[in-house]
């Protein structure tokens, strides 16, 4: 299993890590197979999406912020960051990705985000890849 | 890895896939593992739900329809598909199904999905079987 | 592939299945790889999330249950529970988690949770072990 290490700067923010994750695959010798990659935090997800145009991600954002504020009255979690934990659960703290010819097969408009809930923080990510 | 060849017909549509997937599945020797079903598309998803009413489906297309309407004044994203793109990320771009005695280890009324957000479309699922 | 028994006692709640998952992660030889925690119900969700503070899973219950409540005019299943096939989709069947030096690769804060979204009832959650 490799570990990557991720910095955000935002309360929210989606960073785009498919590249560590691409190189991350390269130092093992799978050619079939899949690669799981994970949050082991609790207020961030990681999520597969579109990372061309960078308006997607802030569209997204912007209607989340809208319809799951970071607060709200009946919320009694002491940290005040239970939008956070909501996110991540909705969006989860993995994804899959399976691995074809030694590469992972994304589509082309696809790429491995860590989605920051609860930011800005320095966050690792697991990944492990598995042979077909 | 295996490509699944779907062609969608509605804007937003749940594609029943599952015997396309266990075809892909006995196309290998794995008699002990998981199925990886993958959409590598960035306005559909993978998703494993109720398939023995059509009803089920059809209510969670309405509800979405109602909480994510296709356009949203703070949108900025030019190919005016912002919603497809967060419905994408929020079902998620795969899933992960267990397969036991050679055969997929769905539930009685449980099913396998290409979830269509932004059709219609041509599209490609990934399949790639891992032994356990 | 293993198979837990779990029971619910509420109609939507969260119960922690961790230590019912790392036990069956310790009747494997696996010492690297990842663990596929599945569903078999198509009203129950696996997830990964915080289980520290009770106050997390109750505030995320309760903006759930305002934001998709149980009953809505347009829904047309018979069996009135369209809420929680719903819910299952949005937060998934199943949660994969890495395995790493033998152990479940969880962060700290982190659990892995039985969603009941129709309960009570009696669950089965099916445990697929693979290696790296």
């Amino acid at each position: 299993m490799q570990i990557l290490n991720i910095t955000t700067d935002a309360p929210r923010q989606w960073l785009d890590i498919t590249e560590h994750v691409a190189q991350a695959l390269r130092a093992t010798p799978i050619q079939e197979g899949a690669c799981l990659v994970f949050s082991p935090h609790t207020t961030a997800s990681v999520v597969v999406g579109e990372h061309w145009d960078p308006d997607v991600v802030r569209d997204l954002l912007a209607f989340l912020a809208d319809r799951v504020p970071n607060t709200w009255p009946a919320w009694r979690h002491q940290e005040g960051n239970s939008a956070a934990h909501l996110l991540q659960a909705l969006f989860g703290s993995s994804a899959t990705v399976p691995v074809h010819q030694g590469a992972l097969a994304l589509g082309r408009w696809q790429g491995i985000f860590l989605a920051e809930w609860d930011g800005p923080r320095t966050r690792q990510v697991y990944v492990q890849c598995l042979p077909a």
